[in-house]
C-alpha cells in the first residue's frame, strides 16, 4: 500500500490528502434539508447528510489526489449512525480508487490494540470465518503507551500490506505541553544531552519503520504538523524512511513554503492534509463565487490551488 | 456523576469496576452457537454473542459493583455491528443502575476532540435538535496532544456532570518507553531536577482536576496501572483530588496488597478494574467447577473474591 501511495503521488504530482472531516456547519443547506426531510433531525439524518456531502467532494477531487483521510471523530459524534456513514465513506473512496487513511488515533495495550488493528485494517475471526470491519488502507496511531500498543498494528499491517502514521509532533498549539519537553538520554546525567520528547518518539518510529520496509519507504510513517516547520526538518532527518503525514496546512496556518523540509530530496516522503480548506472552500472568500450549491466545484478549485502552492513551496 | 460513583463505592464497599472486554474466546460455546444459528458467522453474529454474554455478566454482578468499563476496541473489532453491541451494552448497564466508564482512550485536537466528547458523553446538534450518541458516564482519554485535546472533554463534562480518566501511567510492560523517561523542568538546566514524564502528566491532570471539582473528588481522574505500585504511591500524592482508575489487577499481575497506596486515607480515591479475571473466571482453575454454562455465576464468585482481596489489601 505504501508503494501504491507513492506511485499515485508521483503520477498525479500531488502529495496531497483531502481530510474528510465534515461537521454539520460545512454541509450545504440543500443537502441537510434533503436528509432531514427523509430521516428527520436525527443521528441518521445527520449521517446521511454527511455521506451525501462526502460523495460530492470525492466525485469532484478523486482524479486529482491520491488519498483521503476521514477523521473518525466527526462520524463518531453521531454514534452508530455516524459510524455507518464512516464505513460507507471508506468504501466509496476505495471504489473511486483513492487510498484511505483512517484518522483514528487509536492505541491501547496488547490484545486491545490488536482488536483495533483487526477492526480497522485487518480481519477478525468469527467462528471459522474471517470478517472485515472498517477496512481502511492506513490508520493513525497514538504512541503514548509504547511498543506494546504499536506492535499489534504492525503485525496486522504486515499480513495486509497496509500502513500506519504514528503521532510524533501534532499540529495543535498545546502539542508542546508534553511533546516538546526535554528528555534525558536513558541513564544520562547531563542536561545538555536532553532532547525533546518528539525526537525520542521519532527515533522509535524510525526503528519501527526499519522493521517493516516497502521498496523505498516504510509502511510505518509519522504525523508531524505543518505548523512546526523547524521540527519537521529535524524529524525528516530522524525518520528518513517514513512518510510524514502533515496536518495543519491551510486553516491551521501552515503554508506551502513551510513544507519544503518535510520532503526528502527525491521530492517524496510527505503527504500534506487539508480538511476544511478544501471541503468547506465554498465558505471562504476566495471560492465564494461557486456558491453553496456548487461546494464540490469549490473543493476542486481549492485542491488545484493547493497543489500549485505546494509545488512552488517545495521545489 | 463522581458523587454517584463515590456513594456507590461506599455503599457496596467495593471500589471495583468490571471490565466488559469480551473477546470471542471468552464467550461460552452455547452463546456463540445460538447467535451464529440466527445470524451466521458474521459480524452481526459476533456482536449478538457479545451482547448476550455481557447481559449474563451484568445480571450476575450488578448488585455487587458500582461500575463497569466496556473497552470499545473489543466491540470496534466487529465494525459497525460491534459498535451497536457497545451502545446496547452501555444502555443495558445504565438500566441496571451501573456507572459506565467508556474505555475509549480518545484524544485529538480542538474541534475533533469536541466531536468525540459530544459523541460519547454529550449531545450533538442536528438541525435544531440535540441528539445523544453513545452516552457513557465517564470516558478514558489519551493526553499526548496536550490541553487542547482535553479541554473540549472537560467542557462537555461540565454541562453533563460527567467525568474523565486520563492516561498517566499505563499497566502494560512497555508503558515506560515514553512515560518513564526523565524530563527536565521547563527552562531547567540541572539533570538532577529531571522527573519522569508520568509525573509531569500527573501534575497536569491535577490542574485539570482542580478546574472541575465535585464535593470531595474531582470529575477529572487518572489511569495508573496496578502493575506499578511505587509509581501509584507518588501519583496518589501528586493528584490528591483525582479518582485513580487502576487497570492491571489480576490477569496482568496486580494484587490487592499492591493497591494500598492508590487509595487515600479516607479509603476512597481509587477504583480497581478487572476484566478477564471476572468475565472469563470460568476458564480459570479456581472457578472451573461452575462450568461454561454457568459463566455468570463464576463471574459473581470472582467479584466476591476480588472484593475481599482488595479489602484486606488496603485496610
Amino acid at each position: 500500500m505504501i508503494h501504491t501511495l507513492t506511485e499515485k503521488i508521483k503520477k498525479l504530482e500531488a502529495p496531497i490528502v483531502v481530510g474528510l472531516d465534515p461537521t454539520m456547519k460545512f454541509v450545504p443547506e440543500h443537502i441537510k434539508q434533503k436528509a432531514f426531510a427523509e430521516y428527520g433531525e436525527t443521528l441518521k439524518g445527520a449521517a446521511e447528510a454527511v455521506l451525501a456531502f462526502n460523495k460530492g467532494i470525492v466525485d469532484a477531487v478523486c482524479d486529482l489526489v491520491p488519498a483521503v483521510k476521514p477523521q473518525i471523530a466527526m462520524y463518531e459524534q453521531f454514534g452508530v449512525e455516524g459510524l455507518i456513514a464512516f464505513q460507507k465513506t471508506v468504501a466509496y473512496c476505495k471504489e473511486k480508487g483513492l487510498v484511505v487513511i483512517g484518522d483514528i488515533k487509536r492505541g491501547d495495550i496488547g490484545s486491545t490494540s490488536d482488536a483495533y488493528a483487526v477492526g480497522h485494517l485487518g480481519q477478525v475471526q468469527v467462528g471459522t470465518t474471517m470478517c472485515r470491519g472498517f477496512d481502511e488502507d492506513f490508520a493513525t496511531l497514538n504512541p503514548y503507551m509504547g511498543s506494546d500498543s504499536v506492535r499489534p498494528f504492525i503485525e496486522v499491517c504486515k499480513k495486509e500490506k497496509k500502513g500506519l502514521f504514528i503521532l510524533v509532533k501534532t499540529s495543535n498549539p498545546s502539542s508542546g505541553e508534553f511533546q516538546d519537553r526535554l528528555v534525558l538520554p536513558v541513564g544520562g546525567k547531563d542536561a545538555k544531552e536532553a532532547r525533546p520528547l518528539y525526537e525520542i518518539v521519532g527515533e522509535k518510529v524510525a526503528q519501527w519503520a526499519d522493521d517493516f520496509m516497502g521498496d523505498e519507504y516504510s509502511y510505518v510513517g509519522a504525523v508531524v504538523g505543518a505548523t512546526y516547520p523547524e521540527m519537521g526538518k529535524t524529524l525528516r532527518r530522524i525518520m528518513p524512511k517514513s512518510y510524514i503525514l502533515v496536518p495543519g496546512y491551510g486553516a491551521q496556518g501552515g503554508k506551502g513554503k513551510d513544507l519544503k523540509h518535510f520532503f526528502n530530496e527525491d521530492g517524496l516522503g510527505a503527504i500534506v492534509n487539508s480538511s476544511r480548506g478544501i471541503i468547506a472552500a465554498y465558505q471562504q472568500e476566495a471560492y465564494a463565487k461557486y456558491g453553496e450549491e456548487n461546494y464540490a466545484d469549490a473543493a476542486r478549485a481549492a485542491v488545484i490551488d493547493m497543489k500549485e502552492d505546494i509545488r512552488t513551496g517545495i521545489f
